[in-house]
């Protein structure tokens, strides 16, 4: 993996970065702002919501820092080197248009430019989106990606649960360990649902409950997972994954417990301690330690576990990350960072 | 399956019966004592506790039944018909004995008389039993084991994620499907841990987190587990599985989400509906449909639900029981209810 | 008190009791669902829901029974000998006309006919009523008012809050020991706001959060059990006071702790003793015990706890019951039993 | 109050200050160590843990540094500027003396120096203590006593719930607005009762529970609240209180809901005002706004909101603040930085 760089001429830079949030008041916009509020390099030039222009972002969660929301015709694109888009994916393609042809950099946190085949991403998603632009849009899963990302224009930034995903199941398929179906039973905290109040996110609906959802092949993010598999595959071949999500009694953080067959624990160990050798927000645990959430909420990292299964041929890796962090706002902001030339960690916690 | 029987003689019976909870303070005691407190034809006689005798069952749980704890010695074994033991295995052992040799019938809620083999329970708990009774004891996962479980001196009660992994496969060994290693992916409440207080039940290390242990096929429960499978198989195969327990802060409830391959999703519907048919107690959900803990909780029911996963040879199962009642108490009082020849549901919500 | 009445001549009654629920697919209307399906004399003639018509009850909540939902136009009234109202206030007091009208029994768990004051009733729900009907209807906290309950047409079910105060104040107004303001601090689980999804109630807004709302005089169930307590007065003067509810992360459950000054904590304790003596769904604690949500959970039965303060001249109470069933659903099907001449304690749990 | 002072010389001090841990093992010592490995000024020079030394802080919480443990008598006082005492009150005495002796600052998180009467510290804590060296401690709640805190050798940092209630109290008694019994109601989250595993933080008791417990004037910090309320009034009056704590289910957090007698509103808003003008951790919010626990979770910062009682002479204050961090940790790095000249909020989230 090309290292993370460090930024040595940081003290020359002129000044601090401008960039402006686009949908801050859903989940992933409001954990964003409070990232950026942090970050000693950017500054938040404006945020924006449709609906709820003129009231704070603090309106929707108490934790949130007070910034002004603004309605999205007002945001001056001028003022900015970079936005972020965390409006609904439909809404993200003709804005990410808009700000990459006004010379604004974009990091879109949406589902717009995650998926490369046009045919894939209508059956996916069914929004329309600009396919030249998609074409020149670099999936952001950053520890793979810096390389293509520290100069693209657009970024596409990876849902939470591909995340997970393709940090645990990647280096198998560029070691060439995936020989057959891999199974992901993957668990979510709320946060993961969005803001919008639903029967489903009622905390008397959550509590004291565990349910299975849209699972086998069903969900979203398989499409964005089967793609970078075939990706990191030497020879491009597909892989096809069991994805069984599950809501859990949470706010924040994904577990994925992937099993995988015919592949070597130690191979497999030793695939992870070298794709991931020095990167600051992948954590290797020791053999049979399991990943869990408590460990990682509220930072940028993920932890992988490598676990044997004695008398068969298979081996069970757990990931876990915060869903909003390492899974959507966290990861964005690594983005920026590498767009930027900053270092890496910036205003995240590894 | 053999029908659960409709007691139509219920009227001509003298009496309720009488038993007795050795090892009442423990969360599958408890349970029992409220579900007993509450059942119109049984009679709890003592409950005794070794270091909390003198105390009354509340004082462990405040919304259990205000009944006296005894010390065991104080028990009255001829006062009975039959005795529930919820002590640690290796405990249960010896006073299996003792109860069954005083003409009281037992069921064992522990683990020391699950596994047939010797060799396999001592590797597996390390326990000293009497292996001549232990080949009397039926395995009492009462849909599968009634006729047994009518006239036995000895049942062994299913372990909570034993019964979850066996209700989903065993009708599928039993059909011949099981060519391939399932993978078991579970979730449980903190209550399957028991009531003794420990740096992983504390409240602020359940909450926030999900978090995988024992993954592969290290926890107790898999060697009961690939037992049924074996005795399921038309032709006694063995069957083995990946079996990954995960803690989730919730306080009761299991679900199991299981991917078996090669079956085809239609057969593995009918399959589960020829051996349920009738049940009270099992409930098998819509296609595609999912099961979910909210939907059994604090009854003795099992939902199971089938998945189809396009493009692949995988079916996903979903099943979710209460680990307290269909996984525990509740399923001991079924079995209760078998050998007194009362209905099976006396006393026990579907 | 009047004595709660055993239902002596039970055997001789024709059959059981048929009922209808309006608005059943609210919190309360669920809950009240599940325990008439349980009660052993009542029927479920019919459930409505003016939107959700065509369901079944089971989709609002998994774990309640699978009653078809009817809108109410088609609800037959002459097939019923009384009907609960879980309708919003506003709706509830024209549906109470038209079915005292049609001879049917009526119990109506909105706020439309607590309040005997028109003005205070207008001021404080703003909605419209027959004021002839709401003269006639009973304040239905069942303990104090059972024997007006056993022949009214109509049956006002007091409010979750209201009913914890009312239990811990009343005997102390009627005492004469109210001579100053008394403090209400209370805690609800969420399952008080109903099922409707809004920002309140999503998980991620509950988790991890305590919130004080409506603090001081501003809660509507202020105006309630203000009235009782000066109901309970024996000479009628009014008693204030300052009632701060809390919003806390628990499904269900209501904890109020109560100051009062200027009595003598024996005197107190000796009043909850008089009056509540025999009570089935009331318990007095021991000196200096506490009440607490767990031990009621799911029952009909409150807790009362009394604390002295030492070194000063007030007098803690704890109250504490579930807001769904004694707080709500139980409490009316406790007030449907006094009204079919059945033991109070038909279908609820002690 | 003594304006937070801005270090100007920030840039001329040679060196970060060096710190040691007493006690890190437990909440606030994980907490404490959360903070400083943050901290820009301060280094952890050693953590000690009596029964856990050799094992790193993670293992105890898996979100906490991975600091070394070492056992207290291998600490080297000599390396450090001032030591936390996180250690269970009757040790942190004899331990206090040892530093302070050895020209080592202190900043003890136990009980051991709060109260400033001999007779009062021995009937509250029963512990020993030198009275000489209690006599020279500083009650440290920053905000009132910064500028004994600069130059103290000893600081007693307040307890959780005391700081709270100090928070919400002391300005209305240092106004002459305390004329009657206050009336404390506080709810705290898990974390406040520790680390060690009891029946009372399980899991399975505290979810879906709320709990009161030693309410009236039996807290430990009742004590330590009226001390200061007297030290605060212009005239030195005692003022007693009625405090009910309880516990609710979650991890981190106090809210406070205090019902004070015979002052105006405005007036005790306008105290707050005045009292708390400038000050980086406290927060008076709008008119009849009430402060929430997720508003400050993981911050230094105190919420304070103020609402009339219409009707009545009451006013109702709510507060809420993160007991781990303003409560305990957070507080504790704010009087270092005092005691260092730093900037107050250096390494703290307002």
């Amino acid at each position: 993996m090309p290292a993370p760089r460090e930024s040595t001429d940081r003290a020359e830079r002129a000044s601090t970065a401008s960039v402006g949030i686009y949908g801050a008041s859903g989940t992933t916009g409001v954990e964003l702002a409070r990232l950026l509020h942090r970050h000693p390099d950017a500054d938040v030039a404006f945020a924006t919501s449709r609906s709820e222009s003129g009231a704070t972002l603090d309106a929707f969660d108490p934790a949130a820092p007070r910034i002004p929301l603004v309605h999205p015709d007002e945001a001056d694109l001028a003022s900015v080197d970079a936005v972020f888009l965390c409006v609904p994916h439909g809404t993200a393609g003709p804005l990410a248009e808009r700000c990459v042809t006004a010379g604004v950099r974009v990091i879109d946190v949406s589902g717009d430019h995650r998926l490369r085949d046009a045919d894939l991403h209508r059956r996916t998603y069914g929004s329309e989106r600009s396919e030249a632009l998609a074409e020149r849009a670099v999936y952001g899963l950053t520890e793979f990606a810096r390389d293509q990302v520290r100069d693209a224009k657009l970024v596409a930034n990876p849902g939470c649960y591909a995340t997970a995903s393709i940090l645990g199941l990647a280096p198998l398929a560029a070691a060439g360990f995936l020989t057959d179906l891999s199974i992901v039973d993957a668990k979510s905290g709320v946060s993961g649902a969005g803001r919008a109040p639903t029967a489903t996110n009622h905390f008397c609906s959550v509590s004291e409950d565990v349910r299975p959802y849209k699972v086998g092949r069903v969900h979203r993010h398989v499409a964005e997972i089967e793609q970078e598999l075939a990706a990191h595959d030497p020879e491009g071949r597909a892989h096809r994954i069991v994805f069984n999500p599950h809501l859990v009694p949470l706010e924040r953080g994904i577990e994925a417990t992937i099993v995988v067959r015919g592949a070597d624990v130690d191979d497999v160990r030793s695939a992870y301690a070298r794709t991931y050798e020095g990167e600051p927000f992948i954590r290797l645990l020791a053999p049979d330690e399991t990943a869990r959430i408590r460990a990682v909420a509220r930072t940028n990292r993920a932890d992988i576990g490598v676990c044997d299964v004695e008398g068969t041929d298979a081996v069970v890796v757990t990931v876990a990350l915060d869903n909003l962090v390492k899974g959507a706002a966290g990861q964005a902001v690594q983005n920026l960072n590498v767009m930027l030339g900053l270092a890496e960690t910036t205003g995240l916690e590894g």
